[in-house]
């Protein structure tokens, strides 16, 4: 574990409003034009190509090691790493500062910077954590019954979705065809789903496998996470509402999940830990979790239409919202002797909060279509997405003075 | 597609009863004692090693060409080299029969081939598309409503399971661990299951990858599904009675599946297709396949505890059961534009016969625990499986005077 002090500032000039601070230095995967894939950085508004930097002498990493690929790195290597980053970038620091020929190599603007999916991950699984979200839909879909389950509060549910549909950022979304049952006395039909909603959710990478038959204690999950991202978990409604029951959503989520590029380490969270938070009931043992791997994240959700020329925000809410903490989600995965991958990827439920503009899906946000969200720059209005819509979500923790953030996860809704 | 005529018999002795006739000649990937591992098939009692069979001229397969992995063979690939075994073990063929050197080292007797999984599958899908045993369970635990819930008939209902969770026959079988509520009124409690259960399934892996976005039709799935193995999806039934609301099985199916070593091509069992078969409603047009992928394969549950030394047969049922046929289910799963890779897995969901003897699963065969099985050997009982239980499947297509069939998968359940 590794903490930037919050007083350090950076050679590298980084805007207050910058997720990437001094004090975050996330991996991700670069392809920079002409050159191989490699590790990258983000400080300020670049992408930093490791490769350039490793070989201009600046890394201990050695001359002849593979840096296209994350799994190729252990948890402890990327924190070792983010550490030389640290003092690289560190203003006290003048060296690299001073190398033009070597900057002007490894720098690259993000907006120029061409991110790969971190990791093809060989799992993904989805939770059901956000507790708002939870309550949200079962008032909707269960009005007669309480909101929550009543295994809820003592488990976190949650179920296998589809690895090879994770997809990074930018990605355009198809809008995918299925079955659905638009009235209850007619036969179902086939065609493009008429629901097309987003899900803001977080989600973590894990650094390292355990064996078949040994579940991972939860006192040692919090090292098996190796860092967090974004995701969208795309969902088509009307297909979901008629395919579900009884063995859960399938090919209404299965067409694409985005995430952002940025896998941020717990080290650079930890100052935004939450330390306090009750569960009740109290969780059993094998889910009993003294320090509680919780953040307080500001996530956002905005919309863009293809009329429209700027995004405009239509949901502001918070990671703190999930009941369940992110090491309890795998110390419940383990439980049963699964075995964990290098980069599974584990999302973690729509994290809605408790009012009204702080939901995390339209759905929600337009309380199954009655309430339909205005575009303020064209008029438009909007229960579910429509071809040309763009979805884009942010998340941060607030420093002082800097800001610890993920980058964004985009998507553009196609035909 | 290449069918061995019915009448065609191999200079290898294979007895009528053997899985691997000449008409069979799956595919398997075997760890030969000190040699690499290597793509093998099996006739008569032999699995037999065609890196062996390449390096001593037998096959065109270029000598530099890698033979270690499924992957590196489309399923052409395959179906051609198929066309080569058959070629060289039929018995009007007598170069490799009087090349005893070469024979002696290809040749590894089935009861000492350590057979690895074919393909470590990038996705496991799991249908629920035997109609008995989705009738059975709804009886049990819908008594009030019909047994079928009403999108059954339309579409073939399905869920993701975990990939890394797929073992090869013989695995050892952990007794997973969860949550579970045994008695409505208390909280629930945390320990290993006490409903270990079995699922006979079959399960085919797919040949190629799709582009996302882009559904396949149902014309070309047939295609893409390379070849069938059985599977047996372990469940811990209590566990799946708490957990699974709203989102489905999860930690009661992801802790373990095993499958049979050996994957038999659609080719071999063209011959036993069912070509009749009435869907009713007839399904949409994106399901809509007049030659059904459909088997009359005989398929046998055995068991064995601890304290037996034989095998008794609890199920004898059929994949002619299956309401919905494999190119179907495939079909369902690219509908929406989910991108298939090589070597996906998908199971079929329990196949249960219509009577009491060729149930799927013990939850079906003891009907929940009120009708025990008898041990006849040691006058033992089971509702569920104990520790030291192995469970054995079997299946087959009887021709004249033959048999295709899958070898055995099997498990033995460990503490």
């Amino acid at each position: 574990m590794f903490i930037v002090p919050a007083t350090a500032r950076s050679w590298v000039a980084v805007d207050p409003s910058s997720d990437f601070s001094l004090q975050n230095l996330p991996f991700g995967l670069l392809a920079p034009e002409g050159r191989h894939v490699t590790l990258a950085t983000a400080i300020g508004d670049f992408a930093v190509d490791l490769t350039v930097l490793r070989d201009a002498g600046y890394l201990s990493i050695h001359k002849y090691r593979v840096l296209d690929a994350f799994e190729e790195f252990t948890k402890e290597d990327l924190q070792e790493l983010r550490r030389e980053l640290y003092e690289l970038f560190v203003d006290t620091n003048s060296e690299l500062r001073n190398d033009a020929d070597t900057r002007s190599k490894a720098f690259v603007p993000l907006e120029n910077a061409r991110m790969l999916l971190p990791i093809r991950p060989p799992a993904f699984v989805d939770f059901y954590s956000g507790i708002h979200h939870a309550s949200n839909v079962g008032m909707m879909f269960r009005p007669d019954q309480p909101p929550l389950l009543p295994n809820y509060r003592h488990l976190p549910v949650g179920y296998n979705g589809r690895a090879s549909s994770v997809v990074v950022s930018g990605t355009p979304i198809h809008r995918p065809s299925g079955q659905t049952k638009p009235k209850p006395e007619e036969p179902p039909v086939f065609g493009p789903t008429k629901e097309f909603d987003f899900e803001l959710e977080m989600g973590f990478y894990t650094s390292r496998p355990s064996a078949m038959g040994h579940p991972v204690p939860i006192e040692e999950c919090e090292d098996h996470i190796l860092g967090f991202v974004l995701v969208n978990d795309w969902s088509a409604r009307d297909v979901q509402r008629w395919e579900y029951q009884p063995l859960g959503p399938f090919l209404a989520k299965s067409f694409a999940t985005s995430t952002s590029p940025w896998v941020v380490l717990p080290d650079a969270l930890e100052p935004f830990r939450i330390t306090t938070y009750e569960q009740d009931p109290e969780p059993p043992a094998y889910l009993n979790s003294p320090k509680g791997m919780r953040y307080d994240l500001r996530l956002e959700v905005e919309l863009k239409t293809a009329k429209a020329e700027s995004y405009q925000r239509i949901s502001a809410s918070n990671a703190k919202y999930l009941y369940w903490g992110f090491e309890q989600q795998l110390a419940h995965q383990a439980c049963n002797g699964t075995p964990l991958g290098y980069g599974d990827l584990y999302a973690s439920g729509t994290i809605s909060g408790p009012l009204e503009g702080s939901f995390g899906s339209l759905l929600e946000l337009t309380w199954r279509g009655t309430k339909p969200i205005t575009v303020t720059e064209t008029g438009e209005t909007r229960t579910f997405l429509e071809d040309g819509d763009s979805i884009r979500f942010s998340g941060y923790a607030q420093g002082d003075g800097f800001r610890v953030g993920f980058g964004n996860v985009e998507g553009t809704v196609g035909a």
